[in-house]
């Protein structure tokens, strides 16, 4: 029986990536460097001869342009591009827009450590009425306001997230599509977590790599056999060291 | 009552534009000339304030880049951009890629116009089974082969274009939402003639100038009430001429 590929592509870095400050829902713009990473994204997946028939990406401009700069590089930028909500980063809360040193000097380094990267403890939430609550954007406006975030947890990602993996892109897999995801850090660890079963605790310590292409294998059920990433071995350690480093502050 | 409004967006120059040959459906680039006229476009919507829901686009990679340049410029890269084969621009049948000055001395000037400016006398058609045809272009798979042109008049052109007009633009605007259509000469002269009902005749001398926004109110029955061009009279004049003398060769 054929298999079914799905590729996952993380942003490259956005401008508070390099500033070192939680972004979350806040709509950053990509670094030249981040410009760059999804260029050479979209040629490693080139090389490879993958044609995609159908993106889906978040309502974020930072994995929206590493969609088109990778698409524009495999010359597809005629495919469909679907942007889902239920794809955006988790939502940080009344963090976003902090610097992540600061923050850890004005709530402790513990509590900071928890906020980051516990599976169940959300940073605290925006006010309904705080003008960067998503209910004051009117990218969210055709939603209705109480499914919007004030502030999430990795849990929380994995539960909004799930819709969208279930009703929109394992439809379009289960019709022969070939899909090219494009997110986030964290919606992407969601989306690796329930692929491949990943505990609480484990989840922990995955940190997905920006800009390299992973590469899924699934079965009839949409159960992953396998996946490999579009880098070699010491490439993308050093992206993950380089995520990993970033996410100590 | 409340009017309607409908911005109408011809793209940045292309690859082809610049070395005067037939483009049709040769998915050509922009140039780093034409990349800057979306900018710009995208910066005069911006100064007058349009928040737009959605944008319709061609498959061809000049009318998508330069939505996706305007759409960064106005910070929307979040809006649904639905990429639409009949925005396409006009099929050139067998004279694609070719220069244009070179089909002059090859058919002569007299053909070589007609082809160019009458609303009813198609260039030879490619044959099906020509690599070139939209048949073996992967992108229009979805449609069924023989809706796929191998050569096009404007008259073809008004008449594949219609259906997304009824069928997908208007119930967008119906619905309230505020829309940008990014498309090409014909594709866009094919509509203004069906808004402001111009002639045959008349549409031969209608040139719509590069990357400058054309703001349409229409009325509840989607008839124009008017127009204007987000330029000055005399940048618009220029441009204008420019597209015209082009098309002298």
């Amino acid at each position: 029986m054929p298999t079914t590929r799905l590729v996952l592509l993380r942003h490259g870095q956005s401008q508070w990536n390099l500033e070192n400050r939680f972004t979350g829902w806040v709509d950053v713009g990509l670094t030249a460097t981040g410009e760059a990473e999804a260029r050479e994204a979209g040629k490693r997946l080139k090389q490879e001869g993958f044609e995609f028939d159908l993106c889906f990406t978040s309502r974020m401009q930072r994995a929206i342009r590493t969609a088109h700069l990778a698409l524009e590089e495999l010359e597809q930028l005629w495919i469909p591009v679907e942007r889902h909500w239920r794809l955006n980063e988790r939502h940080y809360g009344a963090l976003q827009g902090l610097d992540k040193k600061q923050t850890a000097q004005r709530h402790g380094e513990a509590q900071t450590h928890l906020w980051r990267r516990s599976y169940d403890v959300p940073p605290p939430a925006l006010a309904t009425t705080d003008p960067q609550h998503p209910r004051a954007d009117r990218r969210y406006r055709d939603l209705p306001p109480d499914a919007l975030p004030a502030t999430e947890c990795l849990k929380d990602v994995v539960a909004r997230f799930l819709p969208c993996w279930q009703d929109t892109i394992v439809p379009s897999l289960r019709a022969g599509r070939q899909v090219i995801v494009v997110a986030h850090g964290n919606s992407l660890r969601a989306l690796m977590m329930h692929l491949d079963q990943i505990s609480e605790e484990e989840i922990a310590e995955l940190n997905i790599a920006t800009g390299i292409p992973i590469v899924y294998e699934l079965d009839g059920d949409m159960r992953p056999l396998g996946h490999r990433y579009l880098a070699d071995e010491k490439e993308l350690a050093a992206k993950v060291a380089a995520v990993a480093h970033q996410s100590k502050a």
